[in-house]
């Protein structure tokens, strides 16, 4: 790999968590009755041009920015530091690395204090901030508290051509990495790395890009990830939903993919598990596991691995899509050319339900 | 219809419930490891020929019989009538019909007294009882309640090519139909009808039959049906989940469909709702409306129409398969031939989520 | 017992289940904030003398009526029955009884066509009816659902002071006892019995009467009762959080007992069995078992023995309460004079978890 | 206050969180039908000495260790540490504090390796160590998923005289509060501290100490909370619940307490939130709110006040126990001398439900 993200000799941010993201939106009433009348967010700040959102047990001012323009996008992945002089480290941390960025002591947004926006190695625009205004953490207002509440943001997902390019630039900032999925040639199709000790922060998923893949908001239950199935089934919103809910084999939470009307992915997800020690295990996943997507060998649909929404430069523009030349992790393992099991030979711990390595023909493509 | 099924003239029995099957398979061992060992059922009596079991809140002695045979099938749709009288009436009642029946007043299996058994009109050996051995309700013994326990036998699936024809007898029979799912052209698809005043105790789906379609278990709460998902993945079984988990259409309910070692259909089912008034609303589904299965818009899987298992008749024998001359609601729906929609024509409750009449292509076939 | 009730020589009429309560409130926008913002009950309709409310999954025209009064009590317990022609029944049955009735065919209240109300043998005003408007069926509307979502009435509560005459009375108009309360002098404290096929319809609790108890409404789980707990606490009205949450021992539901503003005590209640075979077991708990009020051997409170509404006459006058002469089970369990056991002598399942007849010394009074 | 903790001049560890609880047991057979049978911990050693326990989503060797003894009591309260130099950092820290310490390179217990123990400043026998045994992570083998499955270790508590002062300890040492309990005249009741972004790593109770108050585990959802409790009235032990379950008021956690064969207390707890942010709001409450220990008003039993667990030295001696002199909370709050309020003068958000300051007389001793 002659194109490697050197590691820049000053010391990484310290990051504390993924915090919030800002979408472009074009259609603000539109994207309204998504986030806050079906999803139920909780609405910080809102005008004609923006509406700044927060989940259920957030302290800091939101976790998701809408911006109405003109072509649906991501303008910025939005991570938290332990301090002011971590945005300052962030800055030279950049800066280093020839990247271009952009520090604003008053925020880019409302709610937000001193930032730094970069146009990262990957193309993607992250942004580093310590500095938020506080509003109340809704964490006991259960009278406000809907039956498909979202709780808290969990994690970002980036698609990115080269993974494991990705994956070092982002382990020398300080990312972990918790699970990820190979195959036996040494493909790997797709990593999860964390800083606030659940399975991620972010993951890069191997596909055209900088692109963003989705943003996930956690629930309490998996009975409330049902519910909003449930509601956008009353609303006649089914079309939607586009991927579960199920089971993840990664991460092994318990999901549900849905689209705005802008066709940004959102991920409703619960119950993953703690990672914060320095050795957690590292799970990696072979790509042909049928059950490394969803542990029901329920089929990932192809709009999951083709769409994703473009993500912006710091001028507004979006970012040029880089194709994948690696393997895709769809064509490897959907369709004709695919092939997926879900007990390897010899594997079976019961009495053969079914084909030595059984999967699911119907369900397939 | 010249092959109209008349009323007898004499009272039809008096039924409470469907009671239990008698399924055929063909590997007690392996049939054990699924029943008892993955679902939890309980055990009433077992020996080298047959195993007993009953759901987590049952007094009667069993909702399951597997019975060692050559052949995969079912031997007995049994339900339970309110008296001895009722057997007696039974009885009557098909001879009137001129069906073939048997009666034994010492039961076909254990723990069953008085019964007799029919060819139904459409093809299917259904059992009447009264008399049965009460055994120990579990319904409070938590300490041996797992995390996807089954708590009821719910309801049969039945396959039949003419449902009309099937529901006009069971109507006749004391059945009524709750939801049905038909087309604009008269042809009816599928009809759920019940006796206990839940929205079914058995179902005819049309197709080629006679048929077993399905026979389902309810359990307490939605999780633990996620939980049997969750099992099955463990064991690396997941091809063994057929469909779902999802939520219905037709009946509200939380569903689940695995495949047992012989192929038999199993559902888990949770939280349809109270029918048991007379003038019950009835529902009848549009066979195009995409949610009319699921409620989020998630695709039937192919063999979910195709497949079912075979039926016996009183000598143990196979009955012949009649094909049905009717549409078919996988073609009608599925596929190049197929048309289904999520949001009638002008029907849409939010603003416009994606097309008019949206549906996932991505999901179909 | 010289004044048992007779059973009349017509039949009884044939009771579907109960169907809604009538319940008159001295404050109608407190009782409003009460049930529609609080509980979520669905508004059939209202004005500034009466608000009509109906559970989730109901399709008749309301389970509960609030009419504005000078005097918080009962007005109507209300039940459905098969047909016009068993409100005829019904008035001919208590017309034999000697029970003063009213026979309405326009209804006592909206929604509600021909019905009878009867003053019954034990004070309490009874109503029968069958026609009924029906209005939507709320079931899919998951767009409306709660998260502490009703969706079904279950059940009234009457305190009696005789409670083997009123159970021999409600047995010969067709209610089915399934469990009851006695202890081993031949003392029954309280016995519950059904129409529909649940645990119960309408239970009696010994004690001073004819009084009301309480009036139940299921929810779909059991962290839908929760969440009401939950938001109680965020209105700072945990003070009208009574008793529980809980798991009965009789009836195995998991329960909720809260107050509404004029101190009617409505229960949440969920996950009770199936009782609709003639044979359903009947349960006897022991009134000295700790576990037979809460499953978990939590205290009743003193109120929920002492505390219950009036009802009223059919001229709108509060009934005379007679007192109770028969041992109070408050009495018989709590305080000094009181005993209660966790195990009986020779019982433990476990090896000695504590006393050999343990019970929770902390707990009482 | 004259006997302030000093803060040492060296580096405090960088604890990653409380890891294990070694406790002693004076049944071993009746601790593990607790621990094991009843619970369904997972073994990852056993002897006749002692017995090694997990939790579902574990790696590390175990989360509990009961070692036989003859006086029950609490041997470590065990944290895992960064790094083995966290450990000579621990062993350094301790030694200028004044403390006893031992070292042990192999361990204290199996499947721990180089540790340090210390008679800490407040008498408790803490435990520093990162060398541990990696064992299956049993989170997806929802084959051996129970129904009130535990699946982490969340918190330690303890009790001591002087909860402020031993709050600077544990502040010095690195943990944060997150909330705490005082009234307006000073006095801290309680204090919550954390060190991996949950609301606490461990508590302190102010009381006669050293003392354990409890040792928690958590579950995935509310409802396996309510199973351990049902379960553990089908076992007929339901006088071992001491507690519960309610929601916290602190915390904002699902709870339940209840009592091992050695009245070692053990909460199960779900659903806190994230505190991993520096300027996390520190939430101090009212001893007097009524709310406080549980959100829904119910009472907390004395038992739950007076009663713990002894600790020992790190010869195995029990450490005497100090008496509190500041308030009890117990006698600030629970009856007639007590004082607690539902609703602060003024602050009811609803209209008035009750009294103005409402509590649940019934409720109180
Ligand atoms: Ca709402
Ligand atoms: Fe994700
Ligand atoms: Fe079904
Ligand atoms: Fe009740
Ligand atoms: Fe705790």
């Amino acid at each position: 790999m002659s194109n490697v993200i050197p590691k820049p000799s000053v010391p990484a941010p310290d990051i504390l968590r993924c915090a919030y993201m800002e979408i472009v939106v074009t259609d603000l009433a539109k994207s309204r009755a998504f986030y806050v009348d079906l999803l139920g967010l909780h609405v910080s700040y809102e005008d004609d041009k923006q509406i700044y959102l927060r989940s259920f047990e957030e302290f800091i001012h939101h976790n998701l920015v809408l911006t109405l323009g003109p072509i649906a996008a991501v303008a910025a992945f939005s991570y938290r530091v332990r301090s002011n002089a971590d945005v300052d480290a962030a800055e030279a941390y950049y800066k280093e690395l020839g990247c271009r960025t952009e520090r604003r002591t008053e925020g880019f947004v409302r709610g937000i204090g001193d930032s730094v926006r970069v146009e990262d190695p990957l193309g993607f625009p992250y942004e580093f901030f310590f500095e938020t205004e506080h509003v109340e953490r809704l964490h006991m207002r259960y009278d406000l508290y809907s039956a498909g509440e979202l709780v808290r943001l969990d994690h970002f997902n980036q698609v990115t051509p080269d993974v494991p390019r990705g994956r070092k630039y982002l382990e020398d900032l300080g990312f972990r990495v918790t699970e990820d999925i190979q195959d036996d040639q040494g493909v790997t199709y797709a990593a999860w790395m964390h800083r606030k000790g659940t399975v991620h922060d972010t993951a890069l998923t191997g596909g055209d890009g900088p692109r963003m893949h989705h943003v996930a908001f956690s629930t309490h239950e998996k009975h409330n990830i049902i519910q909003i199935c449930d509601k956008m089934g009353a609303l006649r919103m089914s079309d939607r939903i586009e991927r579960g809910p199920g089971r993840h084999g990664v991460s092994n939470a318990f999901y549900l993919y849905i689209l705005d009307p802008d066709d940004h992915r959102i991920e409703i997800y619960t119950q993953d598990y703690y990672t914060g020690d320095p050795d957690n295990p590292v799970i990696t996943w072979d790509v042909h596991d049928n059950q490394r997507r969803d542990w029901w060998g329920n089929p990932v649909v192809p709009s999951w691995y083709t769409e994703a929404s473009l993500v912006l430069d710091l001028d507004g523009k979006p970012q040029d899509v880089i194709q994948r030349t690696h393997s895709s992790e769809m064509e490897v393992t959907v369709g004709a050319d695919g092939f997926s099991y879900t007990r390897a030979p010899g594997d079976a711990l019961t009495g053969d339900p079914g084909e030595e390595v059984g999967f699911k023909m119907g369900h397939q493509l």
